[in-house]
């Protein structure tokens, strides 16, 4: 999708947060960081997708503050807090009537919730309101489609979230299908890399690749070449996230999405309000 | 107050939101607006006021749309709104123990509410909250000097809340007291101006001046030569309104403020939490 107006105000604030944690205090950076972001709006080709733009622009910033992983502290708690609530998570999951539906409710409610939401969630709950959003359809040929090809590529998120995609990989994986679940190439926000995956476990269920791309979402000119490659040939990609649907959203065809709406822009485009859980695909 | 980097993005909202009413439809407008305040951001001299360069801003953006009332059908619907529940939320006054504190009450919900808002206030349950959020006896200095002086002058703020404000210029014009109403020169954002003013009938109450800005707030330097005559020689200035607290706040001494904490950065500045109804004075 395109980068809208609207986004430009979010990027501000995302910059703000971003220079804000990575060097606390030091107000002239905060606001040379800002003023740089802002110039660079004025310019900035909107033809390219919001995390394309995001991406460039933290790049820009990296100047300013070196290769810091601005997010490690709440990615770490976010993936810490993730483990110890996944047995119980887990149980409900396998418990429910249809286990992969609500693995797959369970890796959306991930998408949203950042590690301090988490203990307010009462799970079982969420879970139903969950299942009723996804769209069972598409969701059972999703699935039909999977067990065809024995094979699926994931493109994860976040950090956090990616502990509760394991229990979606596990399920695929005890059927038999091929998983291989792709992180970031760098850290960028708050999204999860290889560190992540080691932490959740994620490497012991399935292999884990790179797309090599230092932006918040899968820009495919950010992949490195051997990513692209295994995205073209995979008979079935299922993408992560409100910056892996930015991406990739008119832009690539054939990939089904997992996500919760969680701006108005993207509101807008898909046609459902804010915080729907959305399983979909491009027509 | 000095303008903060978290300003700069809320700027951006407030512009998009302006000219997609200015000019519905006309992407390519809008477009170079946004772009336009963001270029201008990275230039901007941030120990400038808020309102000073939202003023600013709009001068500029005047360029591409004209003088145009922007907020004219939203102004219109919140007098009107106002209108039609001043003689219920009148009695209510009038009934409580203190009304010159309800009255006060009143004028500051009116700073918070926009017209789609009213309908949903219980207004008996509101003033009580706010009473208790008033700093009582800092009221009481206020009243105590007004009443030695016999004059008031009243900083408005927006459409609407000008309705409001009218029970307690009749209060106060009932004591005799010589109220001066001050609206903005021009039309910018959803401010009061003459127009509004004579809308809510405040021109038969009180003698109504405008300060000749053209800034959502009494930014000094934009006021008439006439009107900076007039607020330095007002022997007590109630200033309503965020706006016109960012304009004055660490500029102009002895001035009484009252409105909605509306945004984190004066939230901050004053120490009082978002949506508290502030009535307070520089020390």
């Amino acid at each position: 999708m395109k980068t809208q107006l609207d986004c430009l105000p979010c990027f501000l604030n995302m910059a703000l947060n971003g220079i804000r944690k990575a060097c606390p205090g030091q107000d002239d950076v905060h606001e040379k960081v800002i003023r740089e972001w802002a110039k660079g709006f004025a310019e900035a080709d909107l033809s390219e997708s919001p995390p394309s733009i995001a991406g460039r622009f933290f790049r820009m910033t990296a100047v300013h503050i070196g290769d810091v992983d601005i997010f490690k502290d709440q990615k770490d708690e976010a993936n810490k807090r993730v483990i110890e609530l996944l047995p119980k998570i887990s149980d409900t999951v396998h418990n429910s009537e249809d286990p992969l539906l609500a693995a797959m409710g369970v890796s959306i409610i991930g998408n949203y919730m950042d590690c301090a939401l988490m203990d307010k969630f009462d799970w079982e709950v969420e879970l139903e309101d969950l299942e009723q959003d996804i769209d069972r359809k598409l969701f059972a040929d999703f699935m039909e489609r999977v067990r065809a090809a024995k094979s699926l590529l994931i493109l994860g998120d976040n950090a956090g979230e990616i502990g509760l995609d394991t229990i979606f990989a596990k399920l695929l994986r005890a059927e038999g299908i091929n998983v291989t679940y792709a992180v970031r190439g760098s850290n960028i926000l708050n999204d999860a890399t290889v560190v992540d995956a080691e932490f959740v476990g994620m490497t012991d269920i399935c292999e884990v690749v790179t797309s090599g791309v230092d932006t918040p979402g899968t820009v495919l000119n950010r992949c490195s070449v051997d990513f692209r490659e295994r995205l073209k040939s995979a008979p079935v990609v299922l993408s992560k996230g409100q910056g892996n649907f930015e991406s990739l959203w008119g832009v690539m065809p054939d990939v089904f999405y997992a996500f919760k709406v969680k701006c108005p822009v993207v509101a807008r485009l898909t046609a459902h309000p804010m915080k729907t859980s959305l399983f979909c695909r491009e027509n």
